[in-house]
């Protein structure tokens, strides 16, 4: 098949895969391989201002097919909560002002945990007493995702009246404790549920879901909600990484049915763009343009072929 | 609260949570702790042989809550199915003469998966050109789970005329790719659905389903249908040990909301036995009796009070 252009016209470039890269040098960099889009990450808009990472992008004719990340809505104590809201108000200011709709969401974990990755905090003095009480209110999911929802709530409106979606992201359940309590598409859908589509959406990450007995459901699900807004590729890499967050790997590198899931994206209606977000200390380690380039040779092999 | 044996008279050792102990030593480790039952894999009923390990146990006035494991059952190709099949016949008459009903199946994870925790294997070669066929059999996880299905309804006469149950042991989605291709209790219990209670039940382990949005229902599910075969406990821990199977730690020592969920599991009707089963090289490295010691304590603190 012909390198043409017109095979990535739906490929986007998740600036956290070229981590080494500015702002400028990914939005350059994607432009100079022929990709349409760029996903941003908000340290990286930060580091520039936020005008001028607009500018930037405009200047180079891409789209923002999404903004990463708002969410961290855990928090049960109302200076939590506060601080929580006002930045995703900024966030959703910040999506507006680089022209994404998308403002995904990774919602947060469980307030024992001590730090990404980190142990739990010990049980409170009398929380485990024999006959005692319920257990550690740090602890309870159940209550942490109700937070959430009622966070999602609250931002809906400054969300919508700035053109801005809301795109709750399922993290992989390993993350459940120390990063979001949302674990699967059907929780983020049913979390969504409450609100216009243009409202709160999903994100279907293939590191995240691919796993799930009720993918193809929930997707479907999705699309018939109009609710999938990101989808995101890159592979489920064994062994993990000592950090489990950086075991991902280019498409093709591991364990994930990308025909299978393109072909269920697709067949739920989903024309959007294609973001390719890998943390992997050895693809940070590599030239960006190498990178784009492999992002790309993947797409082309594992996922454009199932996607029309 | 006084630590009377009948504080502990639904609680049993997991004999991979002393890996150092013979059979014979966790059977006494545990019956010198008050402990009145033991969960047996079959590496440890091997070394002494399967009649001398059900001598053991009946003279040390215990039962045998579950053994550990069958399943492994994703082959594709006639020789897998045959070997898997021959397997899972011998396990299930080891359990039918150590006296216990629950075998407890790990189903197995996806052919392209090299090793436990290993890499996955290369595509074929054609099976990833671009607008070609479908992608690698190897990674189809839907397909995998539907040969786990077919297996199971080839065991289960077998099973059933020996009063043996097939107890599902749904993985944490972690280990889907190279261990357990069912990674939910509900997948679980629809997998067990075509079949008797009696004939198919399914496993709760806190460390692996502990983080699933839908467990409440689900574990209510299972004590509806009666196929609530086994309650196992352990705690998750972070960060992830390099080896994630033995990220598991006492209960209290991490993330899991052990009074939450051993209420759902008593409000399912469950009555049975309680098995602690803990991979962990520090727990490994520490000795027996001090290990069952701190399993008693954490058992009276963190389940105990919500367990009736």
């Amino acid at each position: 098949m012909a390198a043409d252009a017109a095979d990535l016209s739906r490929l986007s470039l998740n600036t956290a895969t070229t981590k080494a890269w500015t702002l400028r040098e990914a939005v350059e960099g994607a432009a100079r391989a022929g990709l349409p889009a760029v996903g941003l990450w908000r340290d990286r808009v930060h580091e520039v201002g936020l005008a001028a990472a607009a500018r930037i992008v405009a200047d180079a004719g891409l789209r923002v097919s999404s903004l990463c990340r708002g969410g961290f809505l855990t928090a049960a104590d109302d200076d939590g909560i506060a601080a929580a809201l006002e930045d995703n108000r900024a966030a959703i200011l910040e999506a507006a002002t680089l022209g994404t709709r998308e403002l995904v969401f990774v919602v947060g974990g469980l307030s024992a945990a001590t730090a990404p990755g980190g142990p739990a905090a010990p049980y409170p003095t009398g929380g485990t007493a024999s006959g005692g009480p319920a257990g550690d209110p740090a602890r309870d999911v159940v209550a942490t995702r109700a937070r959430v929802a009622d966070r999602i709530a609250d931002l809906v409106p400054f969300a919508t009246e700035h053109g801005v979606r809301i795109a709750l992201e399922p993290l992989h359940p390993m993350f459940a404790a120390d990063r979001a309590v949302i674990s699967t598409l059907g929780q983020a859908l049913d979390l969504a549920a409450p609100f216009p589509a243009e409202a709160v959406g999903v994100v279907v990450d293939t590191y995240h879901v691919w796993w799930d007995p009720d993918l193809e459901r929930q997707i479907a699900r999705g699309g018939v909600e109009g609710r999938i807004a990101c989808f995101q590729v890159c592979d489920w890499i064994l062994p993990l990484d000592a950090d489990p967050l950086l075991s991902r790997g280019y498409m093709g590198d591991g364990y994930v049915d990308f025909a299978t899931t393109t072909r269920w994206v697709r067949d739920a209606g989903y024309t959007g763009d294609v973001e390719v977000e890998i943390f992997n200390q050895q693809i940070w380690d590599t030239a960006g343009d190498e990178v784009v380039a492999t992002i790309a040779d993947r797409y082309r092999r594992h996922v454009l072929p199932h996607l029309t």
